[in-house]
Order: C-alpha cells, then structure tokens, then sequence
C-alpha cells in the first residue's frame, strides 16, 4: 500500500494528507493486522520498576490476547515469558501482580519453571520417560530503561530501548529511584489508532482542555522537528498561524519534545495551578530539574516533570475497543499526606485523559458511518499525525 | 429471489404462504442487505415537529450505524445532516437533542457549518492554500408532515411523504400543534422484520392483549383492503371466519385504516377504560374528532385518537436486535396535572407494546433453533403479513 | 483427521499425546462442528424425574441454539418435542419449567398440540381448507431412566440409555423415589471441552481441592480400567508413580468408577467431614448403600452417595462459553431442616466445582494467546483425556 491511498478521490483537491478509510477503524481484518505487525513487534509499556521492586516478585502485562508474566529474578535481573504453562496452556500467573515463593508454579497440576531461563524444573508425577527439556516457558524480550519496563513479542531480537532513546539524557531525575503512586485503567470504546492520533496534535487542545491550557500554550505545537530532549532542553519551535504548511518527512518513529519549555509562564509542573504538588522532587536535589517527554509508536507517552513522572499506553483489545492505562510515580522517599496528596498531583492530566475519551469516542462513533469519508489533516497543526500515518502505511507495506 | 422461495418445501401442500426462511432472522449477511436496500433508501421517522421548536434547536436520529442531525434554520426550516464532520469523522452533535448558539461547529477542531446548506464556513488556523468548498456537511432528505418530521439516507431524491399520503386528511387534526409529552426506546433481542410482522396482523391479540380488547374489536381486522382514510373515514370490512381466504394483491407500501370505527360501542380513544385522557381535544375544537391510523413499510406507525397522537417506530442495530421507540404528542395548550395525566394517556398502548414484546422475543428464541422450518401464515387473518412480504421479496430481487 | 494430529510436530520427543490446536477451543467453527456432530446426536441429561412428577407438568432444556420441551403425558409416559410451534416459530413453552392445563398450546395464537404424540389438533380461525396434519411438533428422543430424563436431538433412532448402561445396575437406591433439593446453573467462560477435560484426571486435585481430598484419595485415580460398577463394587487399581505409562485402548464413550472404595478411612459421603448428611437414605433402608459414579461423553457426570445424587452437566453456548448445571436430589421423603440441611449436603461437591470453574478460566485464558501449543498429557494420570480425545477425533473424522 502506497501513501496514495490516504487522498481520498472525491477530495483531491486542497490538503494532502487525509485521515484513514473507515475499515482501518472498523475491522477486525486491520486489528489482527496491527497486532500481528505492530504490537506483536514492538516494544510496549509493561510498569515501573518499582512495581518489582522485591525478588521474585511479577507483574503480567496483556497485549492482544497474550498474556506475558515479568519477573524479578533472585540475582536482581528482570524476565519475561509468555504466561502459559507448556503443559495444558493454564496461566500460571494467573493475578495481575504478586510474590513468588520460589519458582514459576503453575495452579493447575504444579509444574514448575526456573525464574532465570524458564526452564521446566519439576512435574509431579513424573513418567519415568518423559524428558521436560523441551517445555521451558517461552520467552519475551524484556528491557528495564531508567525505571521502565518494556516488553517486546517480537521473534527477532528487536533494537534495544536504551539505544534506540540513546539521545535522551533522562539520568539527572534518577527514576529508577520512584514509586508508584497510581496505576489505573479502563476501557474505551475506541480503535487504537483514534486515541494515537488524538495525542499527537494539540488542534482541539484550545477548545477541549481549558484545565491544561491554563498551564500550557497550545500554539506553540505546530511543527516538532525538536525530536530530541536533555533536561536542559529549552527548542523553542513557534510557527505562525500563516506560514506555508510543513511537514517534516522523517522515518523516526518517536517523538520527543522539549515541551518544558511550553508551559505558561509560571507554570513549572503539569498540575492544575502549575504548581509543584510533590515536595521531595525527582533526582533527589533541592533544585526542580526541567520537564521533558517522550511519544512513542505506536502506544507509549511520558511526561516528566519536576516532581512526577506520568505514564500512558493504550493497547488494543478489539477493532473497536481499547484498553487505556495511566501510571503516575513519585520519588520512592515521598511520605503521602506529608509530602503529596495522591489527586493533587494526578488531577491536570487525569482530567485532560477525560476529555480526551470523549473526544475519541465520538470520532468512533461519526467514523462508523456509511456516509465517513476520510477528511484533511491540517498540515500544519496535524503534521505529527501524518508522520505517524507514514510509518504506519509502510509498516502495513512491508517496507518498515 | 421469487415468491417461490416462500413456499417451504416440505410443507407444500394446503396453506400458500409461509414464514421466512430461519437466516433471514438470524444473519449478519441480512441485515446488511436490510440496512443497504431498506433502511437507507426509505422514508424514517426523526420525531416531532415540537422537538424542533426554536430556531438553532436539533435532534438526532440513527438508522444502523448512521447518524443524522435534524436541525431547526433562521427561517423556519429543516434541514438534515450526515452527522460527521468532515475533518476527522467526529459526531459534531453528540447529544440526542440540543440548541446550538450558531453555526453547527464540531466539538473536536471547532470547524463550523452554516445550518441552511452546510457548507464549511470557518477552519481554525486554517492554511492559507485550503479551500473549504468541498468539506460542507453531507446532506440528508427530511422531510416536515403534519407535525412530525422524516429522513431519508437515499442518494436519488424520494418521492415525497406528502405526495405518498396525499389521500391521508389529517387537516383537521393541526398534528403541528401538538407537543411530545413522552418519548422513550427500548433495546429488543428481536430481528427488527418479527418486531414488523407482529404489527401486521391482530390474530394474536384476543389472546394476549386483554387491555386492548376491552376497548378495540380485532375480529373486524381480518381483511384491510381500506388503504386510505379521512377524518370521517368509518369504512368496515368484516372478515367472515369460514369465508374463503382472500390476499389483496397490492404494490402499496403502507396501510391505512379507519380504526376509529373498530372501536367498541362507547369507547372513543385508545385508553385503558376508553375514555378521553386529554381535556384539550387535538384541532383545538370542543367536539372530538375521529381516528386515523397508519403503518408504513418499513417500519412506522402512528394511532391517531381525538386527544393524542401515538408513533411507533423500530430500527435494527443488528441481526437480532432491534430499537423499539414509542412517543406520544398532546395538544400544545393542554397542562399536564391539569388536562391530562401522562401515564393515562399512555398506559393502553404502553402495555400492548410490552406484550408485544414478550412475543417477539419468544419468536426469536424459537426461530434460531436449527429444527425451525418456515409455518403457513393464515391467508385470512395474516392477509397483512404476506402483502408486507411480497413487497419485502420485491425489494431483494431488485423488483421494488 | 489421525491421532497424529495430537501430536505437536515441535515437541515430539518424549510424551506421546498432546493438549489439542488452539483453534479447537477458541474457534466459532469447531463449536458449530461440535454441536453437530456430537450435541445434536448424543444423550444429553434434561432432568430428573422428579421435575415432572404431575400429568402435564414440563420442562424445557436449551442444546446449543435449539430449545426442547419435555413433557408428562396424561397416561404418566414422557414425551419430548422442539420447543417451536409449527405456525411462525414461538417458543410454544416459554418457562424453565410449569404445569399445563391441557395441551401444549402456543402463547403467541393458540395453536395447540396433543401431548402424547405432537400432532396439532387446533388452529383458531382456521381458513376452512387447511390441512393441519403435516404441521404437528417435531419430536425428539427422551429416556427415563432410573429417575433421570434424557434427551437426544439426532435424526436416527440412538441406542437407549438403559442398552448402553445396561451393567450399572443402580436399582438398590431407588433413584426414582428422589427429590430435588438444588438445581442451578452459571455461565463460564471456557470452551466446554475445557470443562470436560478438567474432569477426566485428578491430577489437580492434591493442589486444588483440599476440603475434597479430605475425604477422597486423589492418588487410586490413575488409571481407570474398572468401567462398570455395581452397589457392591469396590473395585480398586492403585497405579504406581514409576510403572510405564498405560493408556487403555478403548472405543467406550463413558467411565463408570467404583469410587465408593476411594473415599478415605471412616469417609461414607462426599460432604465436608465424611458423614452421612440425610438422615433418610436413597434406597429407602436403614443401612446405606455404596458408592456409584459415571461419566459419559461427552458431558454428564453423577456423583451416587448413600444419601444423595449429584449430577453435573455442560453445555457450549459458544465457542468460548458453557452453561454449566449441578443438581442434587436426596429421598423423596426426606424433610428439610428435620433430615437434612441443603447446604451440608451441596457443599463440598459445590466448591469442588467453584474451584474447578477458575481453573479451567485460567487455562482458557492461556490457550488464547499465539504462544500456546498443544502439550503433553501425563500418559498415566492424564490417561482419561487422551481416552477421550481419540474419541473426539474418531467422531470428527467420521469414525464414531
């Protein structure tokens, strides 16, 4: 498939670039696609390292219909396998997070698996002839990036996280040093793509955040060709409302933004006054470091600031259902009800996630119409979506 | 397909005409097919004139995945939108019903769309080589009639309601001065064509509608070869039990009957014990006037009495699930407390409509059983349904 | 298809037969292939006889989409029909279960049925040449036996339960003098092979269900050659951990155990400590009976105490979802708070199955992930599965 297809025939004339046909919202045929070529070979969001802060500990993440259990292993290691047990396919991680006692047991008849390699270790009942070497758990690439978990489905191994984002420089706020202070989800009647394309433009931020656009100048998002960001990061990119539409043409397949630079004068966090809501900050000094933030293809964002890092993923579940997850953690030292108040520092963004699920659900809703035809992006205003749809085309062509 | 196709095999002899084949109740691939060739190229209820009352107010209608906008203009008028915008696909009115301050303007960007035509008048931070010309709001047949108000998702413009109906006087009633004094729908686990069948004949209603009985004769419905009806209309046809069993052969789409005159001796509404329910008559005089009635292929009904006016309505939402909507409209000057009571008004054909549905809902559990055949309907008191399939049978083979 | 498919091609040193495809337990196909060719032609339990103990009372009993009716003749014979009336397809007995005054007579007009053979006898407002003889209800097979209903969809006429089991010889208890004193049901969400297979082996129960291995010696259940039990059997075959692995070659389509003998020292029932929980024992005598078990393919199992029967039955509803029954019945002259408490006597067969429902969750959820591949039975405590399994693919290919 060619970009071609995304100028919509009876439309030709004016923009270039057009939102999707309506079956890639739509259909379970393009939901088995982007499983299979997108979120079953990319790296995806599992928690915090916080989250299996102790050994062997676990927490088991879904994407699709697999289910894949991470493990802190006794030498402080992290792994990942596929959550089934190679003799009848039960979970055997059956609870979202938890505490090993030793091995990976499976509930149902107890096989056993070695944390470090997934190796079948024990099967009750044993035949004398039966040989277990075969049936270690498969295994899932995992990455732990200064305090993140990703994992990755894919069969080859896949670039690293750290080199990928090796531009980066996120050491100074020190998140391996945080705790979890809110991880919650819920699910959105929504194809994924529409919640992708609804955060990587701030056209409808205007009209649709007031709470965040008391913090946050949302004219000056146009064009972001400031890919990369150090916590001293100050780009500034500010297009002007008039000048010729421009779209960056780049084969990366993440965005990173200076976005600190981008709130409102005397703003130094995304919370509903702008304030600071945590008093022990990230990176353990005294002096607030800068912000910065990460959007990732296909489903991964953070924003970091001063005080707390937010998370946000969203993976698919259905053509037409999403499961939206949001992270936020705090220094680990941070006392609550001393140091923070949980609401006050999720309030900014937990409220702006809001508006947005209204705003997708009703773009899914106009989109299952016969009568949708695929509409302009705005070329300035919209340039990161149509960069993403690039890569999306030439991943479903094969050529990424 | 022919009428053929109706007569089940191995049930040929005595009865002619038979019940659908099971799939046609049961199967996506029908349902589609109903969308595409029924419901989006006939005439569908949107609701009453009343629901329109102030310039800029709107309502919204969905037919299958359809949405539309009905919306009040400046001068009067109606007019009817596809309800996506044409950007990104959003619903750009949400809400089943409304008032707008101006223009139609999409909750997500904000581009906005002149009520009387829908054309695009305004982008924010539109580039300044885009032409708005070819992004107005996809229009929509509607239709204002005697007080209610009708769409129609046809490409080639219809013949209109008011020249299908024009032997229907309804005059004297002023239907445009009346207000909805309920409006409700509820979700039936039915294939929309049972939900229409059971209309179409009251052989079942001595045995299951004992409140409607007390005030309505259904022996005098056998036979239904008076299509058309007036404000006097008081024609009868009775039905002969033994008489040999007669199908007017017709192409009508809609049926018209002089119910008024199946009322039983003393019962001059269609009310629990009938009586008048509304002090304030409909055409707004001290004597009542009669009855009118009218069913409507696909799927619209209205009872007119002397005090009220009743509309049923059914669209599918999928193979097996239809949305059944009731409302009931008054005369525009009568108070509620004072005039009427709301639930007197509506309890006779509000419990009808519940028994109505404990049937068809027991059609459908019956009919997906693999041992399901098609049965004979009764040439005499069934005479209803078979017109109604020869139509349905004419329409799928291209014939209508 | 050939056994050979059991085996999975990557794994196929050591164990010799396999978990099946994961398509089998997820796919719409394989679930209507196993309606056909096993639901619709098998024995499926319907009830006990004590559900029908009057003339003219029925019960309805649903097998995948079809419904039946079973029936009480006058002359206290059982009868059997689909639950459709032969007119437009209602459900013609709308309740789990209730009492007829006369005929079977369709709620929707009246058609009415003769009990004893199904032939319609009246049509209100019969057209005068309408022949009713081709339009009588469709029978389906039933059996009585030993105070337990079933019924069978199949087209040719199948071998009676009382052939097939013609060597259990339960007459000792009496089981046609029983009552019912529980009968529910809840949805699972687990294809139903799942649910069969977790019945088929104990090897789960040491870890899973504690409160019965209290009372019950899950290590005698390893290979199951005794298929028929009589009230005296106390047949016993201890497999040893390290004999080889022994898989019966059998054609049997059910197990019969003398699981009386399994029960621990000083046990006499499946209740939570062991004890009798009825005062008044099945059989009528002083001195209780023993112990009788069966499982029957491919979904009914009882449980035959000294004081009561269990039964448990699965249904698919879809390829993903089983309706799963339990019942039990004790003497029909046993009186509640005086001979028994219904909870003491459900009790530890009811979290049997609690505990049994989230496993076979947990291995639906796992078998649903790409990674799963079939993997291997233990050849001796496993044994019963692979018995069946050659059965299921001995009835798929055309064999059985």
């Amino acid at each position: 498939m060619s970009l071609e297809t995304l100028r919509a025939p009876e439309d030709s004339q004016g923009a270039e670039y057009f939102s999707l046909p309506r079956d890639y919202y739509l259909s379970d045929d393009w939901y088995q696609r982007d499983l299979e070529r997108i979120f079953r070979k990319r790296w995806m969001f599992a928690g915090h390292s916080a989250q299996l802060s102790e050994p062997r500990s676990y927490i088991t993440c879904e994407i699709g219909d697999d289910s894949v259990v991470v493990v802190r292993t006794d030498d402080g290691e992290v792994a990942a396998y596929h959550n089934i047990c190679r003799h009848r396919g039960s979970r055997i991680a059956p609870e979202r997070c938890g505490q090993l006692k030793g091995r990976l047991v499976c509930p149902y008849h107890a096989w056993s698996y070695d944390l470090s390699d997934g190796s079948l270790r024990s099967v009750p009942r044993k035949p004398a002839d039966f040989d277990m070497s075969p049936y270690g758990l498969k295994p899932v690439w995992v990455e732990e990036w200064h305090g993140m978990l990703f994992i990755n489905l894919a069969a080859e191994e896949p670039v690293s996280i750290a080199e990928r984002f090796a531009d980066l420089e996120l050491g100074p706020w020190r998140l391996e040093e945080t705790k979890v202070i809110r991880d919650s989800e819920f699910l959105l009647p929504v194809n994924w793509k529409l919640v992708a394309e609804n955060f990587l433009e701030c056209y409808h931020c205007a009209l649709n955040h007031p709470e965040l656009c008391t913090v946050f100048n949302p004219d000056q998002t146009a064009v972001s060709e400031n890919r990369h960001v150090s916590a001293e990061g100050t780009q500034r990119e500010t297009g002007n409302d008039s000048s010729p539409a421009v779209v960056p043409d780049t084969d990366d397949d993440y965005f990173a933004f200076a976005n600190g630079s981008l709130l409102r004068e005397g703003a130094v966090s995304y919370t509903m006054d702008g304030k600071l809501k945590v008093r022990k900050l990230l990176g353990g000094g005294e002096e607030p470091l800068g912000h910065a933030g990460l959007f990732s293809f296909p489903a991964f964002n953070f924003t970091l600031c001063p005080d707390y890092i937010n998370t946000l993923t969203w993976k698919p579940v259905s053509a037409t259902e999403t499961i939206f997850r949001k992270t936020w953690a705090v220094h680990r030292d941070a006392v609550e009800g001393v140091d923070y108040d949980t609401d006050d520092v999720c309030a900014l963004l937990d409220i702006t996630v809001q508006e947005d699920r209204d705003l997708t659900v009703n773009s899914q809703l106009g989109i299952q119409s016969h009568a949708y035809v695929p509409g302009p992006y705005n070329t300035r205003f919209e340039s990161g979506i149509i960069n993403w749809m690039r890569l999306y085309h030439r991943i479903h062509a094969g050529d990424a």
